[in-house]
């Protein structure tokens, strides 16, 4: 087994903006377009580059997205942008092959019951389809992040093996993919099964780029984002504000926070090339946008140097 | 500088409950004694043994807990108990020597202005006075553990030198303290902060055990744990449910949740002695007692492993 490093500290991690799709897919009224641009561009003033726009499955499905088009010809793409959505068929390809897109995130589940419950077919026959959908994405010269789901576990499986992963992940390097992205769909990623999943496949894909989209269903999201660096990971998803959900516990937290990651990161060592203030205008701005609370908690405390008046009347200390 | 090994998977790692007194103490409306007690057995029942179970301030400052002696006098003791109360002088010492407890918690704070607000005297002077209060202790039986509060920041002077934070635990240690304990009472810990205020006790005040208090206000009390862990430290304290909060931040969380803490731990490989089915049954019984939703997340989602019905309805996966 390779033995990987820690991520050194000043280094430059990657923290890619998820919520415009993991998040606002999970949101019942729609979103007009106009402010999904807006919230957008909020981001990437912050200093957001790496964001996933939209997703182009069908309208049917997933009405919030069916503006996909319009998002992506709306926003100001900054200097350094990596821009990306979502494609889960061949269809969705040719729809992202029209768009100014630098990548694009296909997904099949690590557990058949999860794939066929989400797309309808077994896991290998995701992966034999993504093949065309690879080649039309490199044809339109733009990137693949291959998406695997309950990587870190299944709500309907329980334990995911490492082996599975590693076994999706190799063959998404076979097919040009040029990532693999585990998803912890249901927020089931521990430290233990996080850094297992690394380490197989870093033995069955050498030199295939890892990055981690975590949810904090369970609260130990950022933890696992500590186990990342730990196994020398640079790539994070996160969402805005902690947008999205999860439909299997009612008021649980979705994706890990935008604003909490960065503070995390910035307060470790990290460089994020985002300024945590605007940051936090952003999320304020989808808070807004969206009608009701974020479970985000920098957006409340605000940053930790923050000062207090000492004549504010204190309860006992703690 | 001494260099820490992080704490090797497999080692039983200490969880102090603070919730029956950092958290209630944070509770408006007078919890019932009876219903006091009947939580820390439920606590005891899971497998909590380590537990600050109340205060010994005056009753005027904190109506709450001014049914400290009651409450120690009823819960059920069990094998393997470290029951401990805060004490913050000589009177409360005095009360506390007539109790059945194995430790008491001082405090102190790090900054200057925090220390004058929360005990109106300069540090110097608290922890003069500590001289008499941990003989008083000490002669009738009791182990001190010196809490050292904004130990990672202070809400009205911002930046706590790690040195401030050294000196406190040396003078504790030089008094016959058995411990210190680092509270982070606004929520300002951050890995960095945390692994700097480690390092430099080990160095003041080398042989002295640390004990780690987060408060999860900016959403990183667990990531602080993962810290807290690479650096050798073996005890954290923990409220059920996530109880508590910040008087500075509204909606901010207050103690990183035992149940989430719990989980973690024993998702990285530690043991805790808990058995978390009955802890979340305790987290849930303190919820219905204090009639309000506690942001702890493994109450919402249980733990990972629990299955779900592939018939359910998906929402799209990410």
């Amino acid at each position: 087994m390779s033995s990987p490093l820690p991520v050194p500290e000043g280094t430059r991690i990657t923290v890619c903006e998820v919520g415009p799709r993991d998040g606002f897919q999970n949101e019942k009224t729609f979103i007009p377009t106009a402010k999904k641009i807006e919230i957008a561009n909020a981001l990437f003033a912050s200093g957001v580059t790496h964001m996933q726009v939209t997703s182009f499955v069908s309208p049917r499905a997933v009405p919030q997205l069916a503006d996909a088009e319009e998002v992506l010809a709306g926003i100001d793409r900054p200097e350094g942008a990596w821009i990306t959505a979502l494609v889960p068929n061949l269809r969705g390809a040719e729809r992202a092959a029209q768009c100014a897109l630098d990548a694009v995130h296909t997904v099949v589940s690590a557990s058949e019951t999860h794939n066929r419950k989400n797309v309808n077919r077994p896991v290998d026959q995701s992966l034999a389809e993504f093949e065309a959908v690879i080649d039309r994405l490199h044809t339109a010269g733009i990137a693949v992040e291959g998406g695997i789901a309950t990587a870190f576990g299944c709500p309907f499986e329980g334990i995911v093996p490492p082996e599975q992963v590693a076994r999706i992940a190799r063959r998404y390097q076979e097919l040009g993919a040029e990532s693999v992205s585990l998803g912890d769909t249901t927020g089931m990623a521990t430290p233990l099964t996080v850094r297992a999943a690394i380490r197989a496949i870093r033995e069955a894909a050498p030199g295939l780029d890892i990055h981690l989209h975590f949810h904090n269903t369970r609260g130990v999201g950022l933890a696992c984002v500590m186990t990342g660096l730990a196994e020398g990971v640079t790539h994070f998803d996160a969402a805005v504000g902690g947008l999205g959900g999860c439909p299997f516990a009612a008021g649980a937290t979705g994706n890990i926070c935008t604003e909490d990651l960065v503070y995390l990161l910035q307060e470790s060592g990290y460089s994020t090339g985002i300024e945590l203030d605007r940051l936090i205008d952003a999320a304020l701005l989808t808070q807004d946008t969206i009608g009701h609370a974020l479970p985000g908690q920098v957006i409340k405390a605000g940053p930790r140097l923050k000062r207090h008046d000492p004549d504010q009347t204190l309860t006992a200390a703690g």
